[in-house]
Parts: C-alpha cells; sequence; structure tokens
C-alpha cells in the first residue's frame, strides 16, 4: 500500500516517538513520553491568533513508574494501532479503536482498557503529544452534515459536482483531510455554514446556493470535527468568506464561538479547526425589530438560558462592545427566536430577503 | 407551477375534505372531519400483512362543538398550509409549519397553536384521515443517514451516480416519494441497512457495496423516516431483499422490529415504511459462540436492558423459535454486544469474513 504524504508525516511521526523511548531503554535511562497539559488552567485565549489553544505546561509519563507505567503502555498499545491504520489505508471510529486495542494481558485478569473513556483520553495524548490531528491518525468521529453548492471535489479518487446533488446533498464524512478530499473547479464566493439541517434543507430546495454562488453546509446543530475542518479548508485554501447563520439563543451563540475560535475542550485543535473570521449573520437579538417577528413567536427563555447568557458577557472572545450589545438585549428581553421564526414572514422570507438583505447591508458581526 | 401526479393526488384529497365541509354547513348540517383513532387500544399487529396496523375506529371531529371547535379550525389551518405548500412546490419542517400556522386570532389574545406538540398531533390527524404521508403533505422530518450503491438515481432533477460518491456518500433527504427521486439503472442485489453511522463508513471503506453489489445506508441509530421510506422502495420498486444489521441489544433488535413492522406510535403509516420481508442478519446472540468473540468485549445487560428484553419475548412479531431463542440467550447470558466488537477479529473482520459467511450460510432470521 502506498502512502501519500500526509499519512507519510504521520507514520513518521509515531516512529520517531517510538525511537526515543528505545534509545532511552538501551540508554539505560527511565523512558518517558512529553505531553502537553490539557487542563484548564492550561488553556487561554490568544488574543492575536483570536483562537482558543493551549499553553506551555508539559507533563512526562513515565515508563519505570507504577501509576504512569499503565498509561505508558496503553499510549503506545494506541499509537501502533494508529500506524497499522494509517499503512492499511483504513480508518475507523474511536469506539472501534477502543475495541480493537482491548486485550487481556497474558494470564492476568487485567485488560489493557476496561472502558472506552479509558482510550479516548491516551487518542487526545497522542495528538497533542504528536502535534496530530485525530483524522491524520485515521480516527474518524460521527458523521452528520450536508453539503452543497458550486464546487466540484474529489473524494478518495471520485470526482463529485456537488452541484448536482439533488435534495439530498453530499454527506460530509469525519475525515476530511487533504489525502482524502482535494477541491476542484468552483465559483463559490462565501461558505454558509446553517446550524439546523432543516433550515439547510430550505436553502437548498430554494437554489439560494445558485443563486448567490455560495457553499451551504449544515452540521445537524452543534457541527462535528469533519464539517468544522471542512470549513476552515474551504476558508483557508479558497480565501472563502465564511457565515454562520444559527438560531437566537446562547446555544447558537455558542455554536458560533466554537466555529469561530474552538472550544476549551478541545482547545489543542483550534488551530486545525477554527475559522476566527467567521461572521455571525444571524439570528440577532436586533432582527425581531429590524424583520418584523410577531412577539408570538418568540420564545421565553428559562432560567438555564438566562444563566448561560449571563455567563457569555464574561468570555474574553465576547467583549467586543456588538457582542455585548447582542448578549445584553437577548436577556434584556428574557426571549429567544429559532431561524424557524422568520417563516412567520413566509415560507422562503429567509433565503430571499432575510440573508440578502443582511449581506448586502454587510449587518453581521465579524 | 406544474404539479406532478402525486402532488395532484394529495391536493385532491385536501380540496375533497373542504368541500365535503362547505356541503354540510350550506345543508344546514353540522360539519365534522372523521378521523381514525390513533389509541394503543385501536392499534394490533396484522398476522396476515405482518405490520403494526391502525383498527377501524373512527372519531368524528365537529364544527359547532365546544370542545372540539379548536381541534376543526387547526386542521383545516394546517391542511390549507399543506395545500400552499404542495402548489408552491415547496416542502418544510413541522417545526416550521407550527410557525407558519401560528396566528393571534384577530383582537383576542388567542393563539392558533401555543405549542408543536399541539400543531403535530393535527398533522397526523391529516395524514390518517386522507391517508396520506406527511412527506406527500411536503412535510419532511429530520434527515440523517447515508447511502451508497450501484445505482444511479435522479433527486429533483439532477442524474447522481451512488458508485462515485467517495468516502461521504449520498445524504438521504427525508422526503424520498417518487416524484423526488427516481431510480435508474443499477447491478444491486441486496439492500444492507446498518445501524451505525461508524459502521457503514466501514463497508464503504472497504466497498463492500461493490464487491457484493449491494446497496449500502445507515440510519445513524433508528432509520429516520425518509430512510425507511427508502428502503421499502428498493424493497418493493427493485424487488432487493433487505438485511438488516443492528447491535446485538434490545435496542438493535427494536430498531430491526419497526422496519420490519412499523411501531405502535405511527401504526397509522406502516403500509408506506414497513418491509415485513427485511431480514435480520446479525448480530445474533449466538454470534459471540459462532464468531469466537472473547469475553472481554462483552458489555453486561444493565437492569433497564434485561426488563426490556424479557418484554420482547411477549410482542406477537417476536413469537417465532428463533427470535425466542434469539432473545431467550441474551437474556441467559446477560450480555450484549456491539457491532463493533467483531474488530476484535481484525478491522474488516466484519466486511471480510461476518457478513459474507452469513450471507453465504443464510444465517439470519426472515
Amino acid at each position: 500500500m502506498r502512502m501519500d504524504a500526509v499519512s507519510k508525516k504521520t507514520v513518521g511521526k509515531i516512529e520517531k516517538l517510538a525511537e526515543s523511548v528505545l534509545r532511552a531503554v538501551k540508554g539505560g535511562g527511565n523512558p518517558f513520553v512529553e505531553i502537553p497539559v490539557r487542563s484548564l488552567a492550561n488553556v487561554r485565549f490568544n488574543e492575536k491568533k483570536r483562537v482558543v489553544e493551549l499553553g506551555n505546561q508539559r507533563q512526562k509519563r513515565y515508563f519505570f513508574n507504577v501509576a504512569m507505567a499503565k498509561k505508558f503502555m496503553q499510549t503506545f498499545l494506541v499509537s501502533d494501532a494508529c500506524k497499522e491504520l494509517i499503512e492499511s489505508g483504513k480508518t475507523t471510529s474511536i469506539r472501534d479503536l477502543y475495541y480493537i486495542t482491548k486485550h487481556t494481558i497474558g494470564d492476568s485478569k487485567q485488560n489493557t482498557f476496561e472502558e472506552q473513556d479509558e482510550s479516548d483520553p491516551i487518542i487526545e495524548d497522542i495528538e497533542v503529544a504528536l502535534d496530530t490531528l485525530r483524522e491524520e491518525l485515521h480516527l474518524f468521529a460521527s458523521r452528520k452534515g450536508t453539503m452543497v453548492g458550486p464546487i466540484t471535489i474529489r473524494d478518495s479518487g471520485d470526482t463529485i459536482d456537488l452541484r448536482r446533488m439533488g435534495s439530498g446533498g453530499w454527506g460530509v464524512p469525519s475525515i476530511v483531510e487533504e489525502n482524502v478530499i482535494q477541491f476542484g473547479r468552483h465559483e463559490a464566493r462565501y461558505v454558509l455554514l446553517v446550524e439546523k439541517d432543516a433550515v439547510w434543507s430550505r436553502f437548498n430546495e430554494d437554489k439560494f446556493w445558485k443563486r448567490q454562488n455560495a457553499i451551504i453546509i449544515h452540521g445537524g446543530g452543534q457541527p462535528p470535527r469533519g464539517v468544522r475542518r471542512m470549513v476552515q479548508r474551504l476558508h483557508r485554501e479558497l480565501g472563502l468568506p465564511v457565515y454562520v447563520l444559527v438560531d437566537n439563543d446562547p446555544w447558537g451563540f455558542y455554536i458560533y464561538s466554537v466555529v469561530k475560535q474552538g472550544s476549551i475542550n478541545l482547545a489543542f485543535e483550534s488551530m486545525r479547526m477554527a475559522v476566527p473570521d467567521a461572521r455571525f449573520i444571524g439570528l440577532s437579538s436586533f432582527d425581531k425589530v429590524t424583520y418584523r417577528l410577531p412577539s408570538n413567536v418568540a420564545i421565553k427563555m428559562d432560567d438555564g438560558d438566562v444563566a448561560r447568557a449571563k455567563q457569555m458577557l464574561a468570555y474574553p472572545w465576547f467583549q467586543a462592545k456588538q457582542w455585548q450589545a447582542e448578549i445584553q438585549e437577548m436577556v434584556r428581553s428574557g426571549v429567544k427566536y429559532e431561524l424557524e421564526a422568520l417563516s412567520r414572514r413566509g415560507i422562503s422570507f429567509i433565503t430571499e430577503e432575510y440573508l440578502p438583505t443582511k449581506l448586502k447591508e454587510k449587518d453581521w458581526i465579524a
């Protein structure tokens, strides 16, 4: 099996790690793996890059240390399994990897892993230790998300014209690295990421992507890794602006913020997933006035919503004046709106009036 | 906008309903809508057709009746909105329909609907009253599910070759009626419906569909309406056998049973969704022995699992000897298995050995 450049690089990193351990053993030392600390204390918002990222704290995991030996063994078990995956050109889920690497050790009753919640952190360890994405380790996450637009892509050797995907669309896979997905000819002017699949269907059915020369994509709620990485690649490699369209509620704002600067939990992969220039195009807390939404389509916020919104006021990445105004207005009014509320003005109001007007008037938050 | 035959028929049904009401008013009578009762008491398993279906009980909803007048009004509001949808060639979600039909009535403080849980049952009323699927009313449900295989389809005018869908696949839309999706040239011998998207990805990556000439499809857990209807159409119109591959646990068995004979909640649409000939190909409670799965990949059933399995023993559609043995063995052993457990035997064991062997030895339950 011939490996592509991405795979060769990743296998190289795994081998280098193993070799350094071997050298330490031969030299009579106590081998260790050095891993960046992934606790909250080591996470920060980088104002310059505008992403949530890991700090510089690192920890050493030693081989000759009772408390650490099992994790050390697990780290090598998982990285070896990933190496095999890459070399065989196969990919799999983290659930599957857990099963693949679960053994009973020798005649003992000891298992390499008891539960998946033991193997998942090891995968993250390897990601940060090797500065690699799990997708490069050939591990995929769930797939939910669909994409159409004026672009031709290559996916695993197949040429797919996303202008001819009917009502169904192309299902965005979890692994969209350049060794799998390549971009071909396109006439796209921008990318529109929509929170909800139902709203995306409206944009697809109305052929919004064709009228506007836009790539439209949804992630079925909080976008999965594949969708985020796809949006980042379209932005970086094709230079397309990214607009995010979410519900007017704390969850919608959170989805936008994860797309834009990454999340605290997965701070180590912000550089590969986040799009700091992503623009919030709606639903704004002020749209209810501008677009005359009747009060009977408003939804009363519950205590959890209000608490969440107030928390957000303190986030470093929501300190811009516009964001403070957005969130304060939501708290003040005590109501939230779903994207579907716009349908009260007509079923295609969102594609024919709302979004075109917002774009024309540059009515977004950058 | 020219309407297709399916749409014309549905609009005709809505108009006929409205006309019969008008006639009653003109004749000085008390207009009513007759709706089949959708309570458990009116649901039964039809042994001959082998589907869960509604019985013959019907209820009348009168216009001049204080208790029923609001529902009567809602019924016409929703059916009118559906008629508009159909005539404009648009489709939408039931959430959206709720917003579209939500009005404050005149100067009163009364809303046509307060919450979506008021409009959803009205949609079901119209479905059963008109003997039509909500998809024919141009209402879609969530989309989750992907399909590839040796078949060309037409979707909303686009020709899509499902042999060239890369790692992503074609996203199965919610509405797959023949006015939207038509089947073209194909070399498929059967349909394989897989419970989990991660396992489906294994089958796609290993090009199982090409080697076996099979259409492979998943529904991201319990398959959504679009996937079920698609499988039924492939079965009925192309004469393809359907194999269902699920986890070896009560939930997996339940998924199979819904695909096969429909569900109690949606008994009125079994005829349009169920595939009574669908075959259960795995994971069987006896596969752990046949395919030598180590005991450390078994998962202990919790009390809920055991109770659920025992309930299933009593279901009329699980009375066949083979099903009783399946469920009894699960209860006896006290353990369940995920499809991913097969990966312990090798990452492609499921596509290269397990499924081909099962098919060859006709080791399924019909």
